[in-house]
């Protein structure tokens, strides 16, 4: 399906690792840069976030206007977003405009002017953006999950603090930047139509002086809370569960991965049957299976009414401690059905496959084709799952809930 | 950059519209079924919604659970939603098992079991999706923007209302499968890898004896309001202001689409720039073009906080003043460029295109390719924008406010 996957380390620690689909026209890339929200100050909360805000506004020759302009005048759809260990900058464009677009994003890495000027329009937009995820309570309640069931700092918010974002100033900008946008952990992911020799060069012209820096360690803090009850005025209860799973870079992944797609993924899932279809309990219920590079998890969501609230987390409940059972035959080749039409589909998105190539390489040191990922799926065996299971059932979950009321939570271990 | 479209129409009145993308090994479909919400009873708000609901809970010889595991099995990413004129069903899928799910979705749309049974967990359904959208304030703004600008029944919401929802019965239901599942009026726009011939001739062995009915009118009423304003606990102000533009059938389209492309798109786009980039006033702010098959309008949104409610609906109402003024050539050359590399990604996804030539035919009777498209878009010039601004300025704008305080509107027109 897939073509090899080429990679280069380059001598300052930066990976450049391509996946050429020569079919498309179109050309893509991610570039993970370790400015993740771990990384943050305990009292700098959203400064990664803050920090890639300032960076798009001005860079090398061009100011804030002109570096806007000049990148809708190469027709490139952006995207950024703050992680744990990485603020990710995608980029796609036509194939054709793809070196012009490289070299506007190592301005943006290397010499971004973070002008003093806009902080306070800068400012405004965090916290715009903060106070719009305090108005979706569904992405709220996932986030306040997060929160609790990772020891600090790997479930940070990537969105802050409001407390926290009125007091980042500008050199605490310039600092994040000269601290933690450096070539070593950073991995560059292009996918699409283009030359995997001229990529190298420029790559190399564009980024082979930028120095490595040393990085400073993580330090990691319990997790305490096991149920939590966020109150919020609403018609609604929003309903969040996780527990532990194994990293992607865990040989055993593939394997707890493949439980929660029979949970969760597809109509025919458990979850989507019993909560939805059967009883009608939610619109919308799923659980996710969600990897930092050293820890995994499982985080379920549902979203209801206050009324049916104490009933929808017991079926989920009682769903997850099923699962310890076992998957049967015919769900797992749903499962394999899926996944395979999915895996064709993201096969046709240079986006896509950028972030994949990158994010691979954080995890595994390495990248994955289509086909490899195909091949260890195809692997899977009911016996290879449920052997898992057995040894890793869902349990000591961490809950949160968002709404009128506080449900009870007392069978649940 | 495309092949070419193909079409059939039968004498049923079925249109299946086809673009062959031969380098995917994806296919995709968009069942467009005459069935949209403005032939909804007017006390029966939702009917469409309900019915889509209900029409998936087993066809033809598959009861419920097997309808859910065969398109499972077959690797099918479903996705329907409800419009003005149609319900769409959509479905992408590896382009071997295109004929199996096609055959699927013909027991759906001719042979629903529309079980009386499961009439109560698909109400509950509908009411938590319902409630959903009540609970994201900037949706439910949008929504009710759109029902206040268009005259009724055109900006109806496709989700209904809560009591009308309870009140449908399950031969509510069955009676609109019966006036309005009919293959006049609908379309079937297929594209990716399949073989033309192959497709006829299993549509026409699939829908060819599906038998017409009669069309029943839609009855307008006039649309009332310009401003209003909806009170919500929140310190968020959510901003819409609505105006007319010309539907995409005229020949006019895509001189007006321009404008707004200057207005609102890319990240250099004129609202983008003014509202959020300089001012900070907002996290999210756009306008976009919406058009039905005889009318068309612009609607902007933002969202923003209480206290800047006021400068911000100023500030996007001052710029679509100044839009009436034209646009500059500099502006329409990042246009051409954005939409450029958007169409090249639009061609590398069967769904997008599936969608697209579906919707064609319904506005104009045939579909374009995106050859077409990028040509009439290349001959856009500043001189014929602003031609057709100075004939349609920007006014007479219908506008919702949605937060804890009324805003001034005194100084609009």
């Amino acid at each position: 399906m897939t073509e090899s996957i080429l990679s280069h380390v380059f001598p300052n620690g930066l990976v450049l690792v391509g996946e050429p689909m020569r079919w498309l026209q179109s050309a893509a890339f991610t570039f993970l840069v370790p400015a993740g929200c771990v990384y943050e100050p305990e009292e700098k909360g959203g400064l990664s976030g803050f920090t890639c805000e300032m960076a798009l506004r001005g860079a090398g020759a061009r100011d804030s206007r002109q570096f806007i302009l000049d990148l809708d005048n190469l027709g490139v759809e952006r995207n950024e977003s703050v992680a744990n260990g990485h603020t990710a900058f995608g980029a796609a464009t036509l194939a054709e405009n793809l070196p012009d677009t490289l070299a506007i994003y190592a301005d943006l890495l290397r010499r971004p002017h973070l002008p003093a000027d806009q902080l306070d329009a800068g400012l405004a937009v965090m916290l715009q953006e903060l106070r719009a995820v305090e108005d979706e309570p569904a992405q709220k309640l996932m986030i306040e999950l997060r929160r609790r069931h990772y020891p600090d700092p790997w479930g940070r918010p990537a969105h802050g603090e409001q407390k926290a974002l009125e007091a980042i100033t500008i050199d605490d900008i310039r600092g994040h930047v000269e601290r933690r946008y450096h070539p070593n952990g950073a991995i560059l992911g292009v996918a699409g139509r283009f030359d995997w020799q001229q990529l190298k060069d420029q790559v190399a012209a564009l980024f082979g002086d930028w120095e490595a820096r040393d990085e400073s360690p993580v330090v990691e803090r319990a997790s305490g809370v096991k149920y939590e009850h966020l109150h919020y005025d609403s018609n609604q209860t929003q309903i969040g569960i996780a527990y532990d799973g194994v990293p992607y870079r865990d040989p055993d992944y593939f394997k707890a991965w493949g439980a929660v797609g029979v949970l969760s993924g597809g109509s025919s899932s458990r979850l989507f049957t019993e909560v939805r279809e059967r009883r009608g309990l939610c619109y919308a219920v799923y659980a996710v299976y969600h990897t930092l590079r050293d820890r995994g998890g499982v985080f379920c969501y549902a979203g209801t009414s206050a009324e049916r609230a104490q009933e929808t987390l017991d079926v989920t409940v009682a769903e997850l401690e099923r699962l310890a059972q076992g998957v049967e035959e015919s769900e797992l080749d749903r499962l394999k059905a899926r996944i395979k039409s999915a895996l064709v589909m993201q096969q046709e998105s240079s986006s896509a496959r950028s972030s994949a190539v990158a994010r691979d390489w954080y995890h595994l040191g390495k990248a994955r084709t289509l086909d490899e990922i195909e091949q260890l799926i195809d692997a899977l065996t009911c016996d290879s799952i449920n052997a898992y299971l057995a040894e890793h059932p869902p349990g000591d979950y961490t809950i949160v809930t968002l709404g009128p009321g506080e449900l009870e939570v007392g069978g649940v271990h």
